[in-house]
């Protein structure tokens, strides 16, 4: 960025700070309890005064509707927006919506992009995105059941799906099916879009997760392809380009949730601080007095500040060098912010102490749905294990440029 | 015991485990999601069971129609009873009732118990205990702002309490107040019984704590206390006695709570490992060959034994010694326990993948409930403090015997 | 042990500790590091107070010439011991002789027990124990590759050892070599008893651990089997049965070797308490004032009593149900006690501070070499993998009783 | 730096990398161990070579004869030269010497930097420096013991100082005293130029330091100052200006620190892998396919990178805030990246076994000597409740830009 667009998008991010603030933290909670449905028309205002800001679709390029001005810069204003669970849905760059919209903008056809990539970014409609199972560990993709065979013209699918969040309401799905048992591990499975009213697809059930079934774009749903017939023209990139496709869905992904879960940290750290300032513990010191709150404060800034680094310098590899060779330090940023913020929010939560454990601050909630930072998009072993290897095959670590 | 004696308990315990397993783990999430009122009588009947089986109330003393061994036996029993949610209640002696027997039983007049001791003994009632406030805390008893006092006969109580547990259905309500604002730290605050009818007594809300308000037993109520009057002999114990009474009930009660923990980190590293034992990570190996979680699994399995014999032996050394001597390593085993929990519940959650942040295991309940064993009943901080403390003083660590 | 027998055992103790603190650690800095030689009369003055209090040998039964009650008597002396580096050599119990002269008692021929046990148990010659290979993992017993062959009435043992304890000035060595490279995997080696005269068998060196090559009793060797020829009855035990006597060695040894970390965990946590009572950090307060410095003492108490209760009880289940039954019980203690020393040292040391680098205090000494615990007998890695197998393969964890 | 600045310091770097590893890194352990005055020489040609290369004295500018880029540009390289002990000495930024140098650049008159700071960069005389005390807490300026007191136009110094490294065989000693009592906190002391030959300094000892009193260059003495009496000119920078003094001479300083560590980290992580690689656990296996090892190698990686991160971007904040303006991030970097050394070389001597506890590698040095790093110049604690107290204090954390 030249340095007048810096300044710019600078004044930009203290907006969005702001209005984060002052219009979306006020009304969150009120938001994630509700049924979705009560509370979108007050969501899609909010979306309207973004949009008039100019930072709506931050993720997607100017040429198609969007924003975006770097993937560092979509990383800084992901951490604004990620202090608070409704941040990325009034910015439309939400998962899972914003990895589809990538999906599509790089690998659909132009029907394609025309039916579904258009609505999305102007965020006239939600999407959902169909791969994790059940009943196979994510890690291996050649233990996907799920199966998608042509037959006369027609993709039928048939398998089932869980995670696949926000289906609840969504208006389209992109699963992910093998196409090609016998193919090399990383080509048997292609993508495939599928509207919602397609028969013999049915979402069995919004999943309740860590106590809270949920409801619309806050929901986590298990589906079912049943004979599921779509067009030949429903599939996305090439027969057998499903994991080639999942990879690029998730690489700049990744930074935009890494910032995303630094965005939380900061939320939960500045919690901690706030409260360690008011509450009394005696007549003459406060929270904030006792060393074990500092020592906290402290390690959670530095933790935040190395990652933040971290994750900002990754992003600046990835646009210099390309998603593969910045591939190491992508699986890196992915467990070592997730552990940072599993770190932060529980020592926020303990500061809190029993306030922690009550709905009454936003900190439980994090707690227990960011658990899964660890989990999903890959667990912390199967990116270790990706690290580990490259250097072992290297047999030398040498500090990134 | 003699060997009898324990010979007999151990059969009842294998009794209790069986029962545990086959009775209730499997009802237990509908328990505990449900509306508590709906399943009041299914519950009352698995007590019936449990009372012609000879262990109900086992921290009662048989004398006032309880079944209690031994200190250590209440606390293996209990180990047992925590792999579900619902074991203490079931068996009679879940928390806040039990304490607040105890409390009876020892500081109790005759009157008193037989209003309230006899049927909290019998099931027939339930009860709760207020302490903790929301505006002070918890662990400085100079700040507690609750008031009682004696005008013409009567005791007038003013203020608000919160994490009175049960507090929804239950019939009576145990209160600390202060009634000498200028006694001795530890002098301040006596205990009132107040019956759930008396005028002023106001449950605000049932707190929505992780995520869940709940309902009856299962919840945590906000209550205010707005001169609420009761009459002179609803005080318990003496004046000035409240937080000698407390410590009372929290002794051999924690005792209790930690082994109720380490009956949940059993219940979590038994999902562990047969989990690990069932999912396949590839076509030739399961989750289980994995070293990862084989250190999980052994490391879990290490600290919860090393937290068992801690605890047990501590039960045997309140029993042989009294509360006061064993007091420092009452307060170890509380957050030594309560982090081995944390950890166990943790790993196994990881282990479990996507499927552990579903409701579809007990483990996420656990993950997030059982986050406030850091925190209630003196948090990790305050009770680290008065080990370290006490061995400063003495200037000397020496082993226990 | 009997009521009295306790009694008399509990006072017996007590004089070791008086004698550890009065006569052993005011000397022990002096002891480790001169040369050995120059304070070998030092050292046997002392032994001979030990053998008149009737405390000498306390591994070996009295029929022998030892004075040992049972495994967890011997637990806790080996704990007051500990805590000093010369404690257990003082006492006639040191590793390696202490395994060396189990192995005899218990497999030795008569005329072995008359040539190498009887001076050993009396103290007049030291002996060392060859089994670690430089170049092959330990943990994997097919890997050996020290080899004896039979060659006309003769073991001809060929093959490099290191890390053989001792070797430097003891009078003889216990070597485990491959005698049958196609046996099962745990039936292929054999022990030999090689006197150190022996043609062929050379101290290469004393290895540098630490910083310290060391002297005598206090040193490592590498050493040298080449053409090294013992007659047949030079055999300790059957031919195959390597690996079980080692296996029956390190048995009760871990107990014993628990117990000395626990000693040496209770003197670093002494010194901890000791220096923050000390220690000003202002005009007001001194160390032990800091709540980071009460944590880490708090957390030290906490997980050495919890060790201890471990070891303690699994020294009971050994006693009661032999080895074997007990032999998950002993890999856990292994590395949940090597893991609580590595702690509190590191937490005793960052106390000192700069103090604590250096060797004016025992600490700096503890922190070196006893880093050795999480990797002899067996590194946590093995251990725990051995653990979660047992587990994994029961499909089961239950307490231990 | 401008593109072919930054294109011909690249190639600096490599040169440096390769010096150190092929001429450097093979002779480290015989000069670290040596007597220093036998390898004085042979370093002295090593710096020549350093000096023809254009690398000498990095830390200082040109315009006095060093060679320095950038604050960045010198931490590069500091990180390069931490691979190995040896490497700072070398290249002439060793401390304590790089700090004195800065301190008399920066404050010295022009008669102390002819009479001292040139012979320093030339490399020609060694320096030490003497703040630390051994019975006064460091991280309180207002306990510091020694007194300088101005005598007829002497200064008359007395006291006792520890951990001045590198005395032995200085030249001259910054030694920081008190030279008002009753002056606020931190204008209570001074710093003045003691050359080694002033009467009344004596070098009492060099402190065994884990093991090893070393000599020459690799030392830690104690020093004491006797009615030492050095002219008025001897102070250095202002009266009362000493801690002010020390904080500038720690700025830079910390980033250099805080690199060479990482170095020192690189090093660890590349033996670690290297013998994952080589070593066998069975016919099928090395180390590097255990998922344990290939944990340590990946959380190692990742955290020496988020460390690297933050160390750079706090070194370039340093150049465009001014180090007041970065010091809380400053004292981040150093209790962050401390705490990364240790972990990663504990995590490389377990992978190494028995081998890590010896000499044979450098691993053993490292991992007993840089225990340090979360002592000396203000312990993590102290760092940690300097950052906490800043962010409490504006009740705000906000990330850095």
């Amino acid at each position: 960025m030249s340095k007048d667009k810096l300044t710019e998008f600078n004044q930009q991010l203290q907006w969005a700070d702001q209005f984060v603030k002052e219009q979306l933290i006020p009304i969150e909670q009120e938001i994630i309890h509700a049924d979705f449905a009560s509370v979108e028309s007050r969501l899609a205002e909010l979306r309207e005064t973004v949009k008039r800001q100019g930072l709506w679709a931050p993720h997607m390029p100017e040429s198609v509707g969007g924003t975006c001005q770097s993937l560092e810069a979509l990383g800084r204003l992901s951490e604004v927006l990620g202090q608070t669970p409704i941040g990325h849905y009034v910015f439309g760059c939400q998962a899972p919506d914003a990895g589809n919209m990538e999906l599509l903008a790089h690998f659909g056809s132009t029907e394609q992009q025309q039916t579904w990539l258009q609505p999305l970014i102007e965020g006239s409609i939600r999407s959902c995105f169909a791969m994790t199972e059940p009943d196979t560990a994510g890690s291996n993709p050649t233990l996907l059941k799920t199966r998608a065979e042509l037959v006369s013209d027609q993709w039928v699918i048939n398998g089932r799906k869980w995670f696949t969040s926000s289906a609840d309401g969504a208006d389209v799905c992109i699963v992910m099916a093998v196409t090609d048992e016998d193919a090399a591990k990383h080509q048997r499975a292609s993508m495939f879009i599928v509207p919602k009213s397609t028969p013999g697809f049915k979402i069995i059930r919004n999943i309740s997760v860590m106590g809270e079934p949920g409801s619309g774009y806050f929901s986590h749903s298990e589906v079912e392809f049943s004979d599921c017939k779509v067009p030949k023209n429903a599939l996305l990139g090439g027969v057998g380009e499903g994991f080639a496709l999942a990879q690029t869905r998730l690489g700049p992904g990744r930074i935009h949730h890494c910032m995303r879960w630094l965005g939380i940290c900061r939320r939960a750290l500045n919690i901690m601080i706030d409260y360690a300032n008011k509450r009394q513990v005696s007549n003459r010191h406060n929270l904030g007095d006792m060393q074990t709150i500092q020592n906290w404060i402290a390690e959670s800034a530095a933790e935040i500040e190395a990652a933040r680094c971290l994750v900002l310098k990754t992003a600046e590899q990835i646009e210099r060098l390309g998603f593969m060779k910045a591939k190491t330090q992508v699986s890196m940023i992915k467990y070592f912010t997730a552990n940072v913020l599993q770190k932060v929010l529980d020592r926020s939560l303990q500061t809190l102490g029993a306030l922690g454990m009550t709905d009454d601050t936003i900190i439980a909630f994090f707690f227990r749905h960011e658990r899964a930072a660890r989990i999903y998009d890959g667990p912390d072993e199967v990116h270790k294990n990706l690290v580990a290897r490259s250097l072992l095959k290297n047999n030398l670590y040498q500090s990134s440029h």
